[in-house]
């Protein structure tokens, strides 16, 4: 039988939680200084290792395959390892569809992901043709820092910018991240759970007004969105799904987020999407409300996943459920 | 046997799961573009309409009795359908007491129903008497806009306000919505939950000072309350409950929610309430912490009214239950 | 066998509702006007004060005795109860170490637990050496209120403090709250849940910037933080732990929390400690996602407490858990 695999940083405590419900054997790659995994029960194996990035040696994927193997991969991964490896030479069997984690770590291809969507998404700008307030991103601004907000070219102008941004739209709402799970066994989209980032320091901005704030993501806040809005929650899920069978083959598969604000109209404005289980996902251990009204038993993200390739294995479509 | 059911809107995965937790048999009525309700599981019937509207319609009342349907109110019934037809002529019977949803929608009823019970609410004033900060609400203003916040009377007349509208004090406090759910057969009030509502663009508003917000609700956050607070909780619950009676012989029947300002006293504020569920219950399925230190097994507000009905169809007292 | 109590207040709910999960006899001491108690299904038996210092009296101490009760102490027993009584002369069992309590009442005393401990806190200044912005807390300030900052010793001398006050720089960023639970049998620290707390008016500042804000706790939100960020959070929960057995040779038993402001570097400042259960873990009941990952059963904060003191009556070790 399959073994579920992930490596120790950002959702694997629900991913392996989640594989022990349904019974999977459990292995977890780690950080030397990431001990405290041992003090919870989801990983029946630990091997511990110098860093994350050790995982594309020879021996290492040798022996993740004489086990069997399903890597379930997170934010870590794309952070971590570098995708042309992930995608060119690895060779343990990743759950979902690496080939998109690429449009997601890249502004310009995630851009054309959502136009092909067609979706709403914030208008971009060129300086010169500020004419609103807009928020500047630079190209691979690592956790949430050096963002900024300007009104005008000549606001623009005067900071000072080196090096290649994007200039968007600043969209006027509260920001919501919905979790979708695609399954290409059932052909359906699902909604796991929604959450609201926790941001130091934009949450504080309040009780310190005079700095710009930075939107660094230190937590996730549960909630639920007015239920009438779930129709334009499952329809921007439904073109996402659609749209990234043009980008590769075998679109996405498994669990996605878009990250969104919603304006009073009340609109749901896309900004961000990532191709993999989100750590919003995480409170949502055991139970969610969404997954509840569909399943009637506990129902994790991390859950959802090793179901999948539960069923994937008993009609031996693995090969449709990783990549 | 009963078979329970409701409009395809606000918390409608809530009472229809609910209803299945308690074993009924569910139906959904449901706008043609909100096909989205068949992604889970908690219709065993969808009736899809051009418009909620479509309600009214003989033929469809006529179905709904011939199936001994009992329907389960929320907001979009107070919204989408007209209360005089709703009293007098709707024949299907509505769980809870539909008599008092007019008490809900007029605030001059609603400020009737406030000061029988006894309890703390905003002061209002007359454009002449603002003398501290005031928020300023149009009659029948919907969804959270054309709200305002003056602190004199001559900021007041600089508004140029049209149309009816009433002054309120400004609490300084955070808000708290208490999700009640009184038995007429336990003769007893529980307290279910607590929210907190996600209001779009108040909740964003550090993040561009210069505007005046909205409150439009699009989420609910789900919290506790400092537990030496559940006195007042429940004091105010029960005020309410026993003003009731005067408004309508039945008096309050099932869920009903009072929204609130809590201050630094602390104290609890009243501004509004709702007759019926409300959607800031949606989190807690399939628990609340509340619920659970009544009834140690998973217990969402849904679930507890179809626990009513069920009680109710078993000692012969459907009649106490709705209207 | 044992029967655990605890007084009507705080997290009286999750304690009893947590103690009847793992099937202990259960009594609540509570004041009169809390008759709310009794619409939950907790107690097994309330015992009525006039006030909750009332649980002084011999008579009552001597029932409690008989009974065999170990009272779970909260917050509200640092408030009502005082101290030097409580270490010396009340011959109840505790559940945990209650010669920690001074340390979490004292301002003194706590920093040097956490200078012992070794861990990141907020600088102190004198009014005099004001080099940045700071928080002028008051000397047993209760409830929140009596707070305010300052950026310069020309503002602060502006303020006429009176009494005694301490000075700490102001840490930039959000705040969060983690609840451990070191268990003496297992030898072992857990993390139970996390919160963040809603504070009035602070959390409405933005509604009304021109007033100072109180920070009067009156809910908590539940939150995940994010995972990497855990390595942290335990590294912090161990060296408070280590530190205790120098405050008392017990050490820390059972549940405390560190509260915390979490930066964008991101690092987690710990500004405060309780050194019992706190209102936070109320949320989580019956679950909490992080306790999930390592019971795969309900296990909130008044259970884990309950199941301690079940393991130590099986082992005889009653004395390990109490004092």
């Amino acid at each position: 039988m399959v073994t579920i695999g992930t490596l120790g940083s950002h959702s694997a405590l629900n991913i392996l939680s989640g594989a022990k419900d349904e019974g999977f054997e459990t292995v977890l790659l780690c950080e030397k200084s990431r001990k405290f995994y041992e003090r919870f029960r989801v990983a029946d194996e630990i091997m511990y290792l110098d860093s994350l990035s050790e995982i594309k040696r020879e021996d290492i994927q040798e022996k993740l395959n004489e086990r069997d193997v399903i890597l379930v991969p997170h934010g870590s991964y794309i952070s971590y390892l570098d995708l042309d490896f992930l995608e060119d030479e690895f060779s343990v069997p990743i759950f979902g569809n690496k080939f998109l984690f690429r449009f997601e770590s890249d502004r310009e291809l995630e851009r054309k992901w959502f136009l092909k969507a067609g979706m709403r998404i914030p208008r971009t700008f060129t300086p010169e043709t500020i004419d609103r307030r807009v928020i500047v991103k630079y190209h691979g601004a690592k956790g949430g820092k050096g963002y900024f907000t300007v009104d005008t070219p000549e606001e623009y102008f005067e900071k000072e910018v080196e090096g290649d941004v994007q200039i968007q739209e600043w969209i006027h709402g509260v920001t919501m991240y919905f979790h979708y799970f695609y399954s290409p066994l059932q052909k359906e989209l699902e909604l796991t759970s929604i959450d609201r980032r926790y941001e130091t320091t934009a949450d504080a901005v309040h009780t310190f007004p005079d700095r710009e704030p930075t939107y660094v993501v230190v937590g996730n806040f549960p909630l639920v969105i007015r239920e009438s809005l779930l129709e334009q929650v499952f329809d921007i899920g439904d073109k996402v799904v659609d749209a990234s069978r043009n980008l590769h083959e075998k679109g996405l598969i498994g669990p996605f987020c878009l990250e969104t604000i919603v304006t009073d109209a009340p609109e749901i404005v896309v900004f961000e999407i990532s191709a993999r289980i989100v750590a919003g996902t995480n409170f949502y251990v055991p139970y969610s409300p969404y997954t509840y009204a569909k399943y009637f038993e506990p129902m994790s993200a991390g859950r959802r996943i090793a179901r999948e390739i539960k069923m994937a294995s008993k009609e031996e479509r693995i090969k449709d459920v990783v990549s």
